[in-house]
């Protein structure tokens, strides 16, 4: 098992702690990240399911002190890397890290603690067919096993202010499913942007904002292209990283 | 009142008649019925609401002479520009257009008609204090005062055949609110095509496939850009235009 330290972008020099074997960063949290509208009148955010916390560490540099940053992660392996990866940031009085089953955080927290829910949830159904990776640790991370999506929003609406506002990344395909859901639970969806691969490819990844007890109306914002037809990175991907060449991993 | 002809772009060198008065074709219904996919089985399509037929026109190429094309327009007026614009083009015999209400069309349909049914319907919802245009044929065309969108869509599930498809054309601030119809009236959304006025802007309108009892399985296609930074066509419009340069004018 390879643990490494790797650069998180240019973002103020962050290092990221990562391992193949568990659990990578991947590009889907960095652009969720950039995604997010912090207010002036933000006062706590938290982060379900945060891996190896890169929304976290990206966040920490753009809100000021007296914005709490709070990360759940449910497998300890993970939870342990992004306590390292505070750690070699100098950001572990910073950020409050829970070891904990997302499911099991309304006996932690009172209802509408929240400003903001970010997450990055476990893309793929579930079901005894699947395919899983034979590794628990990253199908968990993957798969809905421990965490289904009704489950995420059920949780987000209860520990989210009224008006507070819930960031998701997921994948296009679960884009009707995740709308009809949203709004039965009644998180209005406000910001819409849609993630594609290459400038003429569909569609594979959404970022999305919905507000809890928020009022119709909605905005799909510009479209977000990765990749240049040569496959170099986009302008505003390019943009996004500051240029930094460590991003080509990704 | 000025009746005019105009070239409905290149499509084999269709005209179009139009009245500033009442009705001008828009760029909304080309890429609308750019957006149709005909499939080798499809026998008969209806247009509620055809306006001046630009999309009956333009599929009048696309598809051979065995399947039935159909419009409905209630405006005595514009469905009278229609009748004008298939004479011109010899199509009075290829095309059949109905000057009704789409809300009476059951009374004259059997239901699971249609394989197709295409609309680019009145855009802005109606009520008492809506500030809406001072002639009536273009307030009626453009708010929902006859043709509400349930209504609409209610009586396209009812003419299509089972797994046939709606097309529509809508603003994407109402996107939410229609994807949430379809479901209801299970219409499942297939394909989707966010349109943008330019790449870093909100999207304005977009296009949308719905099948009558479809299974879920969504596809959002490429991004549709309409202008470059400095105003010109964007080169999949002009693609589409095939370089006409009397599209300028839409």
């Amino acid at each position: 098992m390879e643990i490494v330290t790797n650069d998180l972008l240019n973002y103020n020099n962050l290092k990221i702690i990562q391992c193949n074997e568990y659990f990578n960063f991947s590009l889907d949290s960095v652009l969720l990240a950039n995604f997010v509208k912090v207010k002036p009148t933000t006062r706590q955010i938290i982060d379900l399911g945060m891996g190896n916390a890169p929304i976290l560490l990206i966040l920490s540099t753009k809100v000021n002190e007296n914005v709490g940053l709070t990360g759940v992660e449910l497998q300890k392996e993970i939870y342990d890397l992004a306590v390292k990866s505070l750690d070699i940031n100098n950001l572990t009085s910073r950020i409050n890290l829970l070891n904990m089953d997302v499911n099991n955080l309304l006996d932690y927290y009172e209802s509408d603690t929240f400003d903001i829910v970010v997450s990055n949830p476990p893309y793929f159904k579930y079901n005894e067919s699947s395919k899983i990776n034979e590794n628990l640790v990253k199908s968990i991370a993957r798969h809905e096993i421990n965490l289904k999506i009704d489950d995420l929003l059920i949780v987000s609406r209860k520990i989210l202010k009224n008006n507070g506002s819930l960031y998701l990344v997921h994948r296009t395909e679960r884009f009707i499913e995740i709308i009809s859901k949203l709004k039965k639970y009644n998180l209005e969806p406000k910001r819409i942007q849609f993630i594609y691969p290459k400038r003429d490819k569909l569609s594979n990844l959404f970022l999305i904002e919905a507000v809890k007890n928020g009022k119709s109306s909605l905005k799909i914002e510009s479209p977000l292209v990765i990749h240049t037809k040569n496959g170099n990175y986009s302008s505003k991907i390019e943009k996004m990283f500051g240029g930094n060449d460590v991003t080509k991993k990704l």
